[in-house]
C-alpha cells in the first residue's frame, strides 16, 4: 500500500496498540511431526487465538527468505523492496551513533590475520564488548580523516564495530572485504557495478585505505590484528513512523539490529539494560502508558532456531507464554503477535514460510482458530496477507484510518 | 487487472447475470458471538451458499475502510485508488442531472445559520424533499452565473443539493465549506494543495461568492438560510461498462449515491418509485428479459449496521432472504450475492473487513459451505479475493471471457 495514501488517512486517538515480534516464530515439523509452536504448552497464547483474529504473513514474497532488515521494515508497513537497508547502517542505528544523510556505514568485524595472510579467525576469538570497545576507541584515535572524508567509528557489540565515512559523496555499490571462510585472505574492496560510478570508485579507495592504516594500528593486538568491512550503504532516513500513523511510538528490543530498524522508522528506543523476557516486560508496563504503540522484539525463539534446537523453541515459546497475561493485563486496545519470518529449526536459519499473525481487539472478526500454531492459523480469518499490510490492519483494529471516499 | 486487458477478452453471449450487493452485509459478532449473518435464518441465502462458490473481498485493501463510492467501483471491476469519485459528482449523478466533461461539482447543504454566525444546524432541520426542491430552485433563479462561470443547481434529496461550475478550467482540490460540528462557523474555502494552481484559486473564489450570493438570496428563509459546499470533484466519464464487457446492463437501486456510481459507469438505472426491496424485485422481473446484467442496490442492511441496530440488521437479511427465490426463480446464469463493504453493528460504520462473496452459475467449483455466513465462508473456494476480481470472475462464471493467449 501506498505509505502516503495511508497516512492521509491515519488519525490520532487514545487506542493503545502493542505489536510483539517473537524473532523467527514460524517453524517445521519436529521428529514427532509437530512444530514448536504446536508442541509448546501455551494455553495463553491459545487464549489469544480464540479471542482474535488470525492468518499467515508473508515477510517479502512466497519463496523468499528476508533478513531481519527486510523483514521488520515489512511489518512496520514499509515496502522491502524499496526501503532497503543495508548492515552498515543497520547495525550502527542500533547504537547512539547520530547519523547525517549521505553517510556511507559499513560494519567492521575485529578478525585475526594469520602470517600467511588469510583470515584465521573471523570473529577474532569472540572478544567481549569492554575488548571492542577498547579497539574501536584506539583506531578512532589514529584514523580521524582520509583524504578530506572524515572517520567515524561506532562500537557495536562483541567484534563488531562500524565504520562511518562523512562529507563526500560516496557510493555504497560495493564488495565486502570479509572472504566469509577462514583460511582465505581478505578481499579488496572494489565496486560492483559493471559501469562504477566515479563516487563508487573513491568509496572503495577510502576503504581500502582505512584497512590498511586500520592493520598497522592493530599490528601489536595478539587476536584482533586486522578488521573486515561488509554491507556498505547510505544513510537515508525512512519516512517517519509518528509522521506517517500520527502516533507516539516505542521500541523495547535488547539486539542492536532490531533497535536500529526501529530507531530508523522513528521509533523512540527504550535502552534495555538486560536482555530477558521478564526486563523487557517491565519496560513495556513502564512505556505503554506514554506511547500509543509499542514494538516489543523477543529474540530467543528465532535464536534457538538458529541453533537448530527444537526444545529449546518449544521452550522459549512456553516461556513467553507465561508472560503473556502481563501483555493482557495492559489492556492493549489492540494486541498482535507474530513473528518477523520464520525459523525452522531444521533450516537452523531464517526461511521463506509464512509467518503466523494474531491480532486481539474489540474490532477483530473473530474466526473458528481455538490454538497458536501453524496447522490452526491455517483456518483463521486474515488467511494470508502481505507483512506490510499488517500495520494498516493494526491501525484499522485500533480505529485510526478514517474513510476512503465518499 | 488492466481493464483494456480484461475488455480484450469480453464477448457477448446470451447469459445473464444478476449481481446484488447487500449493503454493508459483513458483520461483526453481537452479544450472542454471531454475527447477524450467522445469527439470522436464511435457508435461501444458505442454499446459495451450498449449490456455489464462496469466500470474501477486500473492498480496497486490507485495513482500509471505504466509502460507498471505492466500495462500488472496486466491485464493478474498475480500480479504486485511479478512478476516485468525490460526493459532488458521486452525489450529483444519481439525480438527472447530465453532466459535461471538465463540470466541478460540490454537493451543497442547506443549513441554518445562527445570529451568531456559526452553523445551527447542518441539515436545516432535515426539511423534505419538496422544500429542498423549491429552495434549490429560487437559488438557480437568482445565481445563474458568476465571473463568466455558469453556476448549475441539482436538487439531490431533502436538505441535499449540488452545485456545478461550468465553462472555465477549474481545480477541485479545495476543502469543504462545512465546519463538521454545530456552533462552529463556516469555513472559507481555499486550495488544499501546497501548491495551488491557478485553477484551484478560481474555484475557490468562486466557491465563496456563491455562498455569499447563496446566502443573501436565502437570507429571509426561517431555516435554511445557509449553504455549505463539500466533497469538490471534477466530473470525469469512467470507462463505459457496456464497452468494457459487451453488454446491456441496467442497475436497480434506491439511493442516489448507488444510481450515481452505476449511472457513471454507463449503466442504465431503472427509477425505483419506491425503495422496498419488493419493488426492488419487481423491476428486477420486468427488466431481466432486456438487459444482460443487473446490479441491484439493497440499502437496508447498511442502515442498519449504521444505526447500532443488529436485531435490524438479523431482520433485514432475513427480509431479503424471503425474496432470494424470485430471484433463483428467474434463472440467472449467473448469480452473484455480496456486499460493496462490511457495516458491523458494534462500529455503527463502514469498516475494512472483508466482505462476503457468493457465486451461483453452472461452472461455479462448489465448495463446501452450507451456509451464508462470514464463519462459513472462510471454508470458501473463492477464499480472499479483490473486490477488483468480482467483476472477471462473474464474466468468466456467465462464460463471457475467451481464453488468453495461444
Amino acid at each position: 500500500m501506498d505509505l502516503d495514501f495511508l497516512a492521509s488517512l491515519a488519525v490520532a486517538n487514545d487506542k493503545k496498540v502493542v505489536l510483539v515480534v517473537l524473532d523467527g516464530v514460524g517453524g517445521l515439523a519436529g521428529p514427532n511431526g509437530r512444530t514448536s509452536l504446536e508442541a509448546a504448552h501455551t494455553p495463553n497464547l491459545d487464549d489469544l487465538a480464540e479471542r482474535g483474529i488470525c492468518g499467515f504473513h508473508d515477510p517479502v514474497a512466497p519463496g523468499i527468505t528476508p533478513g531481519s532488515g527486510p523483514a521488520h521494515i515489512g511489518l512496520f508497513g514499509y515496502d522491502p523492496f524499496r526501503y532497503t537497508i543495508g548492515r552498515g547502517v543497520l547495525d550502527t542505528a542500533g547504537t547512539p551513533f547520530v547519523f547525517k544523510k549521505g553517510d556511507l556505514a559499513s560494519r567492521l568485524n575485529f578478525a585475526t590475520l594469520g602470517a600467511d595472510g588469510t583470515i584465521s579467525d573471523r570473529r577474532a576469538g569472540r572478544i567481549p564488548d569492554d575488548e571492542g570497545q577498547r579497539l574501536t576507541a584506539k583506531l578512532a584515535a589514529k584514523i580521524a580523516e582520509i583524504e578530506g572524508v572524515q572517520i567515524l567509528l561506532q562500537h557495536v557489540k562483541g567484534y563488531r564495530a562500524a565504520v562511518i565515512f562523512r562529507g563526500r559523496q560516496l557510493d555504497a555499490r560495493l564488495c565486502d572485504s570479509d572472504p566469509q571462510r577462514v583460511g582465505q585472505k581478505p578481499q579488496d574492496v572494489v565496486p560492483i557495478e559493471d559501469n562504477p560510478t566515479p563516487e563508487a570508485f573513491l568509496a572503495a579507495k577510502l576503504s581500502n585505505t582505512f584497512i590498511r592504516q586500520a592493520q598497522k594500528t592493530l599490528a601489536d593486538e595478539p587476536k584482533a590484528n586486522f578488521v573486515m568491512m561488509r554491507g556498505f550503504d547510505n544513510y537515508e532516513p525512512l519516512p517517519s513512523f509518528g509522521d506517517l500513523y500520527k502516533w507516539r511510538s516505542c521500541a523495547v528490543a535488547a539486539y542492536p539490529m532490531y533497535k536500529g530498524v526501529a530507531k530508523l522508522a522513528g521509533m523512540r528506543v527504550i535502552e534495555a539494560g538486560q536482555s530477558s523476557m521478564e526486563a523487557e516486560l517491565d519496560l513495556v508496563e513502564r512505556e505503554l502508558p506514554n506511547t500509543d504503540f509499542i514494538f516489543l522484539h523477543i529474540k530467543k525463539t528465532d535464536s534457538m532456531g538458529e541453533d537448530g534446537n527444537y526444545d529449546g523453541k518449544v521452550k522459549a515459546i512456553e516461556h513467553f507464554d507465561r508472560l503473556v497475561p502481563r501483555l493482557t493485563g495492559l489492556n492493549p486496545d489492540v494486541l498482535c503477535i507474530t513473528g518477523d519470518h520464520s525459523t525452522p529449526w531444521s533450516l537452523k536459519s531464517h526461511s521463506w514460510h509464512p509467518v503466523p499473525v494474531c491480532i486481539v481487539a474489540a474490532s477483530a472478526r473473530v474466526d473458528a482458530c481455538r490454538s497458536f500454531s501453524e496447522i490452526a492459523f491455517l483456518q483463521g480469518g486474515l488467511g494470508r496477507i502481505h507483512s506490510t499490510e499488517v500495520m494498516p490492519l493494526l491501525l484499522a483494529h485500533a480505529e485510526r484510518l478514517k474513510k476512503f471516499g465518499a
